[in-house]
């Protein structure tokens, strides 16, 4: 049943703390197209690393929904980012999905934009027409650590003050000095809400992720808070800081600079998110030595980590509809690793391919069933706390006070 | 054009009584919905036959526009229904079509239940969480003679009384006493609505159904006539009763509580309705002989039967989408019957598998030109009298008083 | 986000004079379904020509959004459209896309319809069924000098006197006298008004046709000026008329009845719009020589073509549905031109498959940039000035003064 944005508000009011959504939010396209304008338009997206542009005119897109942004360095060094949409009658500017250019050419007439999206010139326009109206219109960017991290609307949250915070905290992992190895999308025919509940709770690890649950304590609270002192006191040794950084949910700055930070052990005889435990590139930043613990950061609200002592794991969940959403998986590991030599791209990726793989299935039944007449948004429970601080958030960007 | 359920009255209004519904009945994602939760969800559905879940644990799926449905025999040895919904988060609980169960376990976050829907534990729910509140929902169960029917609603229209009259008809047969041979599925590009239409009359079967016709009289209404004294005497010797039974349409005791009961006669040569005309399987029940005859029985709006003398044909128009339905044909014999020795399958299913391939086409081309703005709803032949009261009825389920 | 019908005049007032139309125009399917009833099914559409159904019982079907339409020739020679629609049930009545027939029976309940639309015959309808009542409904027909346009509504435009003053220009082509080569569809995921627009404009021909640019001057206004005098001796000597007939948007004689035409230079070298510049088939008509030029054509709203010298290529933009186009393109030559001896049709379509591949590419871009949020129609270059035209007579279809 499609819900008109009338019935937004009663939709809201309906929602009973500590409980799942009702089945509307994740079912109707009129919701679905408020998701893009209200959450993802003003909200900070991960879409890439520093290391992916080098050069002045490298660039690539960032699709999601009917959305398309150009993210580019500029002549001047500078990362930017720009709708890509033709300011004459709307045509994709771009379309090839990464490359170098000089300017971009609309393929349609031929309107040609500089890389900091002013436009160079109209053909044809006749003598009245301004260019210096008609660029690009700009994204925001935010640089954290190399991460690019973009909003185009121009009520950006101050992302930007949170992540202040969580500087020291990340520092020692050297995030600016990492390289892409692998990006990996899984498509899931589920609604974006469903996969992101499903990153923010490790509720389901122990019955849904048997690799996982071999050697991540996350699973299991008891466990995860025996083992966590021994851990600390590798932390330290290896020059990483014990805090735990929650500025997120109530406690955010505002909704949308939520910032996390969390390190919590594996199960001994892990040193790293691998099959056997064994390392698998070399240590991170300035690491010492590995810890055997594992890092959950948030950048903002749709942008999660997890940061091994030798490689990162970055995760995004991209609306495309209603309910077909990418998960994007995305591996790095310092960029003066060699390929071969210092890891393999197989072995990085087992672990968080098998996890995916599993989560596609289990957010794809989730879906079918919250699909039916009869779903009743039931109780949430304790290891399921940052649901409702997501619930919370996305409340608020939907204007619920 | 989508019309809001707003304008459900209205078009109800714009039904003439005696021509076929308006073409939003068969084009509006709304109207479908609406389908769903007022006629689909209230209704008494034939899902199968006890045989097919004789143990405890048994079960299979029975699935629906975006519902589903466990059918499964508890450890008591009673047949139950539930709906296929985590009461947690709203998974799919079960996700194999059919199968043994000790309990049902969902995959996401493992909330256990049992076979008679109960929750036997939420798996770190905290002190307070009461179990006993958040089993399965349960669906309504009929027995009748073997076949299951199942209403997701508590409101169910009252069939189990209306059965009561239809038994001594169909007891000859033996229903209890049936097997599955062979289940088909026919996905034609259509509203579930014009499936049932299609089904409900003999008017077109003279000239879409050259194989069905050259046994069956009952595309001539005068040849039946002629032919059915005959056949009426050949019944009582074979130990069936003559009796016509229509409590349906407006002789129904409720909406939804049709039942109807008929046996008209093939053409002479024909015993049952196989390619030659002879027989494909032992006699059914406790007939005595072959009668030459058939009877079309309804079990409720749903569900349809086609019986002869050696086997029994069940028709259901499950929907999936506005314009997405699956025909499905079950074929069964007595369940002593040995496959190879007593009947074989491929000539079973020969006359309602070529019969059923003609109905998607023409139910695909009705679609086609129902979606035409220049549809105009026409008169209904005699021969369509069935239609008019499934339009009452279907009028009846959304409210028109 | 689904646009409701009574948002229309909302939208339609935030249209600015010169500028692109909003996004829901595109995006919208209430606005596609208004678009079938108010614009398809109320003007001319080109179908086909009357070469096509030479003999008595001679049909094609022509189909668009849900419609779908029957050409043919009746008893008498006429050529007659009728609704593909049942007045039964609503079945489609004929379901082969063309060939001869003596009368069209529904493959439902085999209603029979003479080829002048009249119903035969209801079968077993009853005593006080008036088959008189029940004919197929009529679309109306013009034939434009062999060239057949249909109207669906009662209500059509004045097209045919609009063609009045047209004739005289298009007669020494001999219109009547052509047939058929060959005809292509390249479906384009985007709006048909898209596709429209592309085809109303030579502003995006430089940057995008590189084959069609290399030939014709259209891309050009400065450079079509300069040799049009030289090429209206040619058309002289040939036996053109040299008259620019523009009819069309403001100065039509009534929306929808907007004829047009235009002959213009080829360049230097080009005889027709071939590879090389050379002719490709038999001059058209009473055409005594090439005059090196090109003839753009409208009948109605809706309906394209370019005449060469030597061939025909004609044009239709057909909505399947909101974001899916068939264009279609159809390539005429003489009828009594031979393939192989006088043209061959590898030569004679190379020039416009190639664009309208071009124009698929660029069109799909356009609908991916006109689905962002943040598309804001900008404005129209002076050579762009027929989409401006194409819109004042949209709105007027929809009723805005």
């Amino acid at each position: 049943m499609t819900s008109q944005p009338e019935d937004l508000n009663i939709l809201m009011a309906r929602h009973k703390a500590g409980y799942a959504l009702p089945r509307e939010f994740y079912t109707s396209r009129a919701m679905f197209d408020q998701d893009i304008a209200r959450v993802w338009n003003r909200n900070w997206i991960w879409v890439g690393h520093e290391s992916q542009i080098p050069e002045p005119g490298d660039y690539f897109l960032f699709d999601y929904g009917p959305e398309s942004l150009i993210i580019v360095r500029d002549r001047e060094g500078a990362v930017r980012a720009h709708l890509n949409v033709c300011r004459h009658r709307g045509s994709r500017v771009c379309t090839e999905g990464a490359g170098k250019a000089r300017v971009f050419v609309c393929p349609y007439h031929a309107w040609t934009y500089e890389l900091t999206g002013e436009l160079r010139a109209g053909r044809e326009m006749g003598p009245d027409f301004d260019p210096a109206k008609w660029g690009l219109l700009p994204a925001q960017v935010i640089l954290f650590q190399g991460m690019i991290l973009v909003c185009p609307s121009d009520e950006a949250p101050p992302l930007a003050d949170a992540l202040d915070a969580l500087a020291p905290l990340t520092a020692p992992f050297g995030f600016e000095d990492l390289k892409v190895v692998h990006e990996a999308h899984y498509p899931v025919p589920a609604n974006w809400k469903l996969a992101v509940e499903n990153y923010l709770e490790c509720y389901h690890c122990a019955p849904a992720h048997q690799e996982y649950a071999r050697s991540h304590t996350l699973k299991s609270p008891q466990q995860m808070a025996a083992l966590l002192p021994a851990m600390q006191e590798r932390s330290v040794a290896a020059g990483l800081p014990t805090t735990e950084l929650n500025m997120s949910g109530a406690d955010a700055i505002a909704p949308g600079a939520d910032v996390y930070y969390r390190r919590y052990p594996l199960f001994d005889g892990y040193q790293t998110g691998s099959r056997s435990g064994v390392p698998m590139a070399p240590l991170l930043g300035s690491l010492q030595d590995f810890d055997g613990g594992a890092t959950d950061v948030s950048l903002g609200i749709l942008n999660y980590f997890l940061v091994y002592s030798d490689h990162l794991v970055g995760y995004r969940f991209v609306p495309r509809d209603v309910q077909e959403t990418d998960i994007q998986v995305v591996w790095m590991v310092r960029k003066d690793a060699e390929e071969g030599r210092d890891y393999t791209a197989d072995e990085l990726t087992w672990l968080w391919h098998v996890t995916s793989q599993d989560d596609e299935r289990i957010i794809r039944h989730n879906q079918a069933g919250v699909n039916s007449n009869f779903f009743q948004p039931g109780p949430l429970a304790e290891m399921e706390w940052a649901i409702n601080d997501f619930y919370e958030f996305y409340k608020k960007m939907n204007g619920v006070p």
